[in-house]
């Protein structure tokens, strides 16, 4: 059955090597809905064209997130279909704002190869770029990846890259021809600017929102993500779990979400610095998520905050849920993600 | 956390005051599709371009219960966020076709503040207008909601607004250009108009459609309502149902949607006389519905007909479930909806 | 309660009669997008319109079942709502490209009428025509239904018609203007073409897919297919399954977009030969699929493939699951599903 993709094994991976992902995507103002209606968003730049032309773009963008879902689902038949865990983020930066009607495509560079001790498995560590339909640049990320080796003799060359812990404030990329100078803080639906927010203080998001099977699996098909744990029931029901993991870039969507309600003008990620699915989300658990400000950055047309996003299940975030002093998370919380986002300045 | 909304309390409204609602919303063909999808609507002349310029529009509108939840969701954060209950709506009217790429805005202004006897609790009575970019008012209606007091030592000044038991028939507004003439009845599904609807006649719809958890989540989401009832199933859990309450939009929607069977030529809705979700919805029951004519009016260039939807749970309609002569309802009967539709003429 | 539909039953049907079908359907970026998030498709020909641009389209054509079910859902209330069983399709071709704007229409002819020997059954044989806003057939196909005799002593004028066993492929119409000459492989996600398929081969495509009950009735109301099969729980429950049956349409798109894994090249659909569900589908269970190549034919600017599309549930298919010698399907195989697919030559 070689038509059939049985995707690359940690051997197939060489330094330098490109790889083309398959499926180019025209998003568009469907998209935007599926978006809304599966995560529940409400930052206004994405949400009105108006509004967003009152913030000097020619219209609503497509929210960042889902960019980075759909760049990162065409990159997962190449690189992660045999992947036994995700294991991070890096170095993510959106290049320039992605409208409806754009045309989507990835491309990754594996930059790292590092087997692990047990011959079995390696990390393999890929910068993806996503690209419009004219050929820019419109996000570009590191990730890692464990993944199963098929031949355990084969040999690969190794290197592990460096990662910057952070993206520098100084290498975010504002969208061309933003101006917040006219800023609607009533449709925006809070007043707070950069200047309100300290480094250190934590917000607890308050709201809670149930992720359904159907929802998840329907954000993971509009992605074209086809991870099998997000779809293949029949092969779930024999893990201990018994159930279909859930992407977990609906996590993160999911939380980002929520977080409006206290970041209500931090909706426009200009970076991710890192991200860690901490623990596995099943559908029905209930998702909370506080935020702490990390740092803090003028990028002279607007202000960027450096936002740390946890997400719980079925536990409410008023004593700020976290990791202890040794690094380790209570089994309910599930997301510590690490990014910049831009915000108005008074 | 001051950053997070708290929800406005009984005594933070007063008379006369105006808030403007956060998130303005570019509604598009997406929106559309998804309304399709989560209530199953086939009124032609918000399915087909073709059959809407037909009948002199320039394209097919946004179903007006479409617009309706869009703005009503917007107004959930500054009003009914802190709710006991929604008691109803009245004085609702249609005042401009919406269409794919137009942008919604909401305002309200309160109208009534009543203070309940037990101190703890009032009933606030707002006026809400949706409006597009171009700042014209595309809806406007009354609703009033039990509120809870936080600060339970605090006086507002109280009055209770008069409001029109319906809307009058010379209040409707027809969408500009809307012409009937070359109606396609074919295409539309029936051959009846205007005058073979008799005041007093009740139609049985037929059909039945059960909502799941998914789709009344996606819908409320979609129209970015952030209801808590809706959304924290961790929440939920502790009430005696254990169950997330299902948006009383979705059970307007799909009613009307089954009203299809029936009352094929009357899907434009010009107003909103009343409302009532008298009994509570949970997903997973089959909703069906009957409605009555209740009176009719000639507009001219079409008549309209002030119809009384009632929808019903896990119950056929075929002997009308209805309210008793005390007005109580059956348990069953989980909606009581009043509103005058365009239909055309011989 | 005569203004509620009824639906046709055997007798109301006559030889040679038109029925012309209801609701009209502005096709758009929304249905295209829901299309993906409910059955996840990936061939590249309908996910960009610069992949389609590169293949001499104006932009990516809606996928041809996408169009198939918006045109049967037509159909169902004047010729399904009172059926039996849905018995088979054959002659279908797509005889033009629909793109997002089109509006569809649909009109069905009667061409043929067999009543069974128990008196209270007939099947009826309709050519069902899905026109576009320009009055262009974009579809035409046969199907035959059993459907139930209201009045038992009325007669009808009987014949059956004969129907070819597949579609010539010398009928089979390209898109105006397809031009494979310049092919991205890489983006498609598969070097093999017309020349690498065989006749007689057969392909695991490997990967399963859940369909959920939101996701099916989601669909099935997204195509205003109103079948109260699909829909009505509550009717349902008195069914010895005591479930909701899934549309069948469902099934095919599901199977059709798992069939990427071994036919990524493979996604137009130029004719429809035959297609049976040979046993129901529930919600829950997981979808599998296999395909084998019947025949090959060179259609000058592309080739094209029959394939047989074979879909299980709960079933891999490493041992492509089929009927036995005596035509009979095992219990877990739930649709034989015959077509023709435009292809790349080399």
């Amino acid at each position: 059955m070689t038509k059939t993709d049985p995707g690359n094994f940690f051997e197939d991976f060489h330094l330098g090597q490109t790889l083309v992902h398959a499926t180019p995507r025209t998003v568009t103002a469907g998209d935007v809905a599926l978006y809304t209606a599966l995560h529940g968003p409400r930052f206004a730049l994405f949400s009105s064209d108006a509004f967003a032309q009152n913030c000097g773009l020619p219209g609503a963008p497509l929210d960042p997130l889902l960019v980075f879902h759909v760049v990162f689902g065409k990159s997962v038949p190449d690189i992660s279909l045999n992947a036994v865990a995700n294991l991070g983020y890096a170095e993510g930066r959106f290049l320039a704002p992605v409208y409806p009607g754009d045309t989507l495509a990835a491309t990754s560079e594996v930059i790292g190869l590092k087997e692990n001790s047990n011959g079995k498995t390696g990390v393999v560590y890929v910068r993806t770029t996503g690209t419009n339909q004219r050929g820019e640049a419109v996000l570009s990320y590191v990730r890692w990846v464990m993944v199963r080796k098929n031949d355990l003799s084969a040999q690969v060359e190794q290197t592990v890259p460096e990662l910057k812990p952070a993206v520098d404030a100084s290498d975010l990329v504002v969208p061309r021809g933003l101006d917040f100078s006219a800023y609607d803080h009533a449709l925006a639906g809070s007043p707070y600017v950069f200047e309100d927010y300290a480094v250190g203080e934590r917000i607890d998001h308050v709201d809670g929102m149930a992720v359904e099977e159907a929802e998840h699996a329907m954000a993971t098909r509009l992605y074209q993500n086809t991870a099998k744990v997000h779809f293949n029931q029949f092969e779930r029901a024999k893990d201990p779990s018994g159930r279909r993991l859930v992407y977990g870039g609906v996590i993160i969507s999911t939380a980002k979400a929520l977080s409006f309600n206290g970041l209500q003008n931090a909706g426009l990620i200009l970076g991710v610095n890192a991200g860690r699915h901490v623990n596995p989300y099943f559908a029905g658990a209930t998702v909370f998520a506080w935020s702490q400000v990390l740092d803090k950055a003028d990028l002279g047309v607007c202000g960027a905050l450096r936002l740390r996003l946890v997400a719980t299940k079925d536990r409410i975030c008023e004593d700020f849920p976290d990791k202890d002093d040794a690094g380790a998370y209570p089994a309910d919380v599930i997301l510590d993600f690490d990014y910049w986002a831009a915000v108005p300045k008074r």
